[in-house]
């Protein structure tokens, strides 16, 4: 059976008879399971998983996508996270049985389903994108709402589906194809986030660190602490382990040790099982051996 | 849906013929899968791993059992492990939606149905014990086939269930419910066998070291390595990085260190994942958030 995961985010984090309405399909569609829904307040925007086949999900998506353009004007819409329109985000990620590949033409052809029944501009992002400079969500946010209402006329910012005009209260989303993408944390024992700026900046690609790896230093005043907030892009090929490994290596240079990490919402089990293995020097270790993961196949097998 | 593992031991590590006929009900059986299973030349033993609903278990287990001894005649058996019969040992795991007791009233109702379709008398061992005594294995097959063979007609060594005598070329089979075991071997840099023993006298429970574990020490010759070789007994009482990070320190003792870990066989993924939240400091992390143990959820809805 073929599975993804679709992680859509909606500029909605206030009104909880708004986030419910959106996350309803979700919740009620025979094929697709909703495993977290995150509402920020303060970005103003609510973070979706779901899991499913590609037939459940994208008919899930697309209404919980027309509950959430009924109910959100971007005209009025403010909060403190990047934002191109009130259905902003919608990335498909393989997890089993799915090709990347795959992910990019069902991205494309919702993409174009979803221009149909909505009206609402498209722009086609990472492993979907179809103009190079479009793969990173950067590029296509650029100024925001607020910017490319203007800016959309301009060819090269023109949507890859619909007339090169937003919604007029919707905007434009964004669709694409990626990998899992890991929220993970660092905490350190410092009220100085110099520190933690510092660190992020050694530990980022950006900043000449590790491949696949974001992050921001940030200050958790409340607690006294300070944050490495980082997204790893690809943790196939750098592992949580290396990066946490790192940040205490640099962290020793100011005299400050890891209090706590998080990983933030979902995580693909590999990503643990290969860090597991790491600490434990486990040699060959092989994820057929984890009994659950074996009941998943078992079960699988069953729906094929 | 109610899911349990169970390891049945088998007499029979050396015809490949008699292997294959022996596994054949856990492949074809529906609603049980075969997970993985080990013939051993010099224990000329096997043991299974299988996982499933209840009733497809049982009724795998009894074919297959009527396959083994059919085949193994115990009065010409050799072997390096201890065994009392042809099915020599069976107990029921619980892994999910089942309780312990569950799996304890499970293996008693088995263990008769299985005497009245064999003839084997049987022993309640573990958590289905009936008599204090014969909680542990080793007090049942104590002596081994030969010795009981003669003994069984004491009253303090008859079978729980049938007549005080052995099958005559089947033996006697140990039933029971216990909690899933890790097979955990820690191998260290140095020839010498006595640090190997040393420090699994200092790790295991007998030797006054970690409840829940017990261990061996032994040389891997080929390899110019020893090895600490170890049943973790209760994973959720004494968790991998203690036993492992015991090692480690009792190791510097002898200026040894760990060359590598090896999981054998099947592992839950509660014991991985656990081990990963102490080496990365994961704060409040829940199983919950690994997108696989998700799935196999949803897809448990979907069977119940």
């Amino acid at each position: 059976m073929k599975i993804l995961e679709c992680v859509p985010n909606f500029s909605e984090g206030r009104r909880p008879d708004v986030i419910e309405a959106i996350v309803k399909p979700f919740r009620e569609r025979k094929g697709c399971a909703l495993l977290d829904y995150r509402a920020d307040k303060d970005h103003n925007r609510m973070v979706v998983s779901l899991v499913g086949a590609p037939d459940p999900i994208q008919e899930a998506l697309l209404e919980a996508s027309k509950v959430a353009i009924s109910h959100i004007d971007m005209e009025h819409h403010q909060g403190g996270h990047p934002r191109v329109g009130a259905v902003d985000v919608i990335p498909f990620v393989p997890l089993r049985n799915i090709s990347m590949e795959e992910c990019v033409e069902l991205a494309r052809r919702f993409g174009y389903r979803y221009h149909g029944d909505t009206g609402v501009p498209v722009y086609f992002y990472e492993d979907a994108a179809l103009r190079l400079e479009r793969k990173g969500l950067e590029a296509i946010r650029k100024g925001q709402y607020e910017v490319l209402k203007v800016e959309i006329t301009n060819p090269e910012r023109h949507p890859d589906v619909g007339e090169p005009k937003l919604h007029p209260s919707a905007g434009a989303t964004v669709i694409g194809a990626r990998k899992a993408l890991i929220a993970f944390n660092v905490n350190l024992g410092t009220a100085d986030v110099e520190v933690a700026r510092e660190i992020a900046k050694a530990v980022r690609s950006s900043g000449g660190g590790l491949c696949h790896v974001k992050g921001i230093g940030l200050a958790l005043e409340s607690r006294g602490l300070v944050q490495v907030s980082m997204n790893i892009v690809d943790y196939e090929r750098n592992s949580l382990y290396r990066v946490l490994e790192l940040i205490r290596m640099e962290a020793r240079k100011w005299g400050v040790t890891v209090v706590e990490t998080e990983v933030y919402g979902m995580i693909p089990a590999a990503a643990l099982l290969d860090s597991a293995s790491y600490y434990m020097q486990i040699a060959g270790f092989d994820p057929d051996q984890v009994i659950e993961l074996r009941l998943l196949e078992m079960l699988e097998d069953k729906e094929a």
